[in-house]
């Protein structure tokens, strides 16, 4: 069981890299039918790459740790064009978006990165057959 | 255990619904630099939407089920444009990748859908930060 979590662990869980918030399980956020899952696609200014993946790392890391409602956070960037964002972003409902727009380290990220940023468009998304995910949750729990 | 069990099957993982492939666990397909992380953008002719989505969820459940290569398959469509789809796909690594392009439920997906699907862009990505997600598998683990 050792040898199976830590494949887990070290092999599946990085590869899809979702950060997933364990208060969630036993929090007041539980309808599915009320979860925000959002593409935020952003421009980043060439320049300021660095420092911004810098402040969004600590961003993202804090909303997930400290926000129950925030349930993942999936940053990625285009291989051809680096400075071109995207996160994937699932909250567990529109109060939970809310109050994490209201966070410390949402502000500070906001306020560091306005400069930064060329260009920000939010996608509001819904899941296609969200339903056959707990079966293959089962799979990987056999 | 069980009701924790539970919880996490029908809440926090339909929550994310990732398509996880537990055959990777096992399987040769476990360098992660290897990874192929693809953001697929898709636009749907509109009168063909429900046969195209009908299609893509038979294809994307056997993918996910029958190769060893295929570790996430996420669509996904946007809320005000329905017909915009994205889908987040992760491989093991390029090989995976080239052998999904020829099994039968690809091939038949492809083919079927050819004259649905309006454009089609396919974004190579890297994610962000992915070296914090085994912490955050270990919380929802405790």
């Amino acid at each position: 069981m050792n040898n199976y979590l830590s494949k887990l662990v070290f092999l599946v869980i990085p590869l899809i890299f979702i950060s997933c918030n364990k208060k969630n399980v036993n929090s007041k956020h539980t309808a599915y039918g009320n979860m925000m899952v959002r593409m935020a696609e952003i421009e980043v200014e060439p320049e300021f790459m660095e420092d911004y993946l810098a402040i969004l790392k600590v961003e993202s890391e804090a909303s997930v740790r400290l926000e129950p409602g925030v349930i993942c956070i999936y940053p990625m960037y285009q291989q051809d064009h680096p400075n071109q964002i995207k996160l994937l972003e699932i909250y567990a409902d529109k109060e939970a978006y809310k109050s994490h727009l209201q966070t410390p380290h949402f502000k500070h990220y906001k306020k560091t990165t306005l400069h930064m940023v060329k260009s920000l468009q939010l996608l509001d998304m819904k899941a296609i057959d969200p339903e056959t995910m707990p079966k293959i949750f089962l799979k990987l729990t056999r």
